[in-house]
């Protein structure tokens, strides 16, 4: 049975809690914190979205077609299909020579209900560009460009490319290797699932999640390229956290603000994870009902406060993500959302 | 620890998973099944909105203004802020000469994102009329009049009714005493919140919420006042289900498809409650981390599903909010929602 990780308050009683576990490794594989069952495979879902990227970075592909900085931010991103983010993944794509057909990712509104209501006031409807793994999905259609030209069959890259979501794709193959590889769980044998961009996802535990983002924050443990993937990918999205996220998010204000201290990154269903430079590790979250926003993001900003070396400033920001005012329709104050005492212990303790 | 009641799987793996309570009593107090903490009190929130209407009925405001079926459906309502709803919280207004700005419950764009969306492209913003509680509130109103003509201060309505919303005001008074009188439950005693159309919400234990709305689907246990409130209120429902929720929601769905033998009313942070009239029973649920749409609705389904007699295209019909196939962006389906096997037992065990 996971611990209450976050509870929300109604005046001073608490009107709901959120269960859940979470680790925090070192690139040596030594636990530095933990709650609850770590070793159960989750899905991993977008958190893990900077390992499905190396092979873009190792590959040559991003150099092959000169992705920026912002370019690969977005390859790391769950965005919020804003102007910036569809422009850019439109960008990306250009340069392998293709367009938003390639994609097969689908097509949503931004989860973001004013960025829903500016698009439908402007008259328009969402491509696959507005998908929040958009950049991501034309991370893969580059390699997928790289892949097509070394596999010798002309250079037919959208044959080539068809299907690039299916498992036992070229390319779906080097992201699963990348995924096996720094977290050192055999995929094979792993739960997987289907993601809702179509790509698969595989249950892997939090254990081995935390230890993958502590070889991300640190290199150690990783193949060379990997290494060097990783550090480009980090520093890509410090430079441009906007990408990663965009307006009001939390990865994009927490990582504008504290640069390249801190690479985190939310999934769906509740999953969250996070590579810390500054001491070397790495951190994975799971709630256990799936809630992201108020509750991972509480956990996430608590071990951040507990794991990451920050002033007096910076952690009275990152307080205002843990220890939140809740209020009605009408302004006025009705609760909180807050780490519970064990999260707080757990952090305390490390 | 409350046990888990609803479980998300991807591929066929149990991703996450909604830990809750959940009462079932008749009106003579009997448990008739429950599962989890049925004594920890438990915010209401607006699912308790059929007992806060009965004063509108009891007190004579409702023949006083003329209050149709429509009317008294959307005093019961979490509507959609849809045009019907809008519309019929501006006509029980007029009827007691006042407007929306009568209304202290704040504005909000309708929760459901096509709704944003198609108000957007109109150019419109939303108003106090567009708050999923506008219904309520406007019944509130209508009480008001009918408590300022009574209290002989010059009948200025406009002046009484200012802070309706505060527990103290005479509009609040009566519609506590008569949570208090259908619950059993000491509203002096109870934990109070700020509810977010402003209202107090207090804290009430499954059991007594449960027994509650046995009492509503019987009139067992009622005053005679209450228990003809009850009567009309659950009938303008069945006549118009539209109006206590909207399209594509599960209350209205329901009782559009079941008629009078449900009373279903769905409230914030995970809180359903149910009048069953056909085995005079009352239903209460609280989902622990407060989901409401993936959660709470499939544990009500079930609960339909054990606790009413459907026949067979009935019965269907409920499965499918109870057992809920999951598809992603590309329409491919990927999970399932569906209720536990321990809430399956507890449904079949009755």
């Amino acid at each position: 049975m996971n611990p209450v990780l976050v509870e929300a308050l109604r005046g001073d009683t608490v009107e709901s809690a959120h269960r859940g576990a979470l680790a925090v490794f070192d690139a040596d594989g030594a636990c530095v914190a933990s709650l609850g069952d770590i070793e159960r495979p989750i899905f991993g879902r977008s958190a893990v979205k900077v390992l499905q990227a190396l092979p873009l970075v190792a590959s040559g592909a991003a150099d092959r077609f000169g992705l920026s900085d912002t370019e690969l931010a977005l390859a790391c991103a769950s965005h919020n299909g804003e102007a910036e983010h569809v422009s850019t993944a439109a960008g990306m794509l250009a340069k392998a020579g293709l367009d938003a057909s390639a994609l097969e990712c689908g097509a949503h509104w931004p989860y973001r209900e004013a960025f829903q209501r500016q698009m439908a006031q402007r008259g328009e409807t969402p491509t696959a560009l507005h998908n929040n793994c958009s950049g991501k999905h034309s991370g893969f259609v580059c390699l997928g460009c790289l892949l097509a030209s070394q596999h010798g069959d002309g250079g037919d890259a959208r044959s080539f490319l068809r299907g690039y979501v299916r498992p036992e794709h070229p390319v779906m193959r080097e992201v699963t290797q990348a995924l096996q590889a720094t977290t050192g769980w055999d995929m094979a044998q792993a739960p997987r699932g289907i993601d809702g961009c179509s790509i698969p996802t595989y249950g892997i535990p939090l254990r081995h999640l935390a230890l993958a983002f502590a070889r991300v924050a640190t290199g150690v443990g990783l193949s060379p390229g990997h290494a060097l993937a990783a550090r480009r990918l980090r520093q890509a999205v410090a430079r441009a956290p906007f990408m990663v996220a965009g307006t009001d998010r939390f990865d994009t204000r927490v990582m504008q603000r504290l640069g390249e201290r801190v690479f985190c990154k939310v999934g769906a269903e509740g999953v969250y994870c996070a590579a810390l430079p500054g001491r070397g590790l790495g951190v994975a979250i799971k709630i256990d009902d799936g809630n992201n926003a108020r509750a991972a993001e509480v956990v996430m900003a608590a071990m951040i406060e507990a794991h990451v070396d920050l002033d007096d400033a910076d952690s009275q920001f990152m307080r205002g993500f843990s220890d939140v005012c809740l209020k009605n329709w009408n302004g006025i104050e009705v609760g909180r959302l807050r780490a519970s005492p064990v999260l707080r212990q757990a952090g305390a303790a490390s």
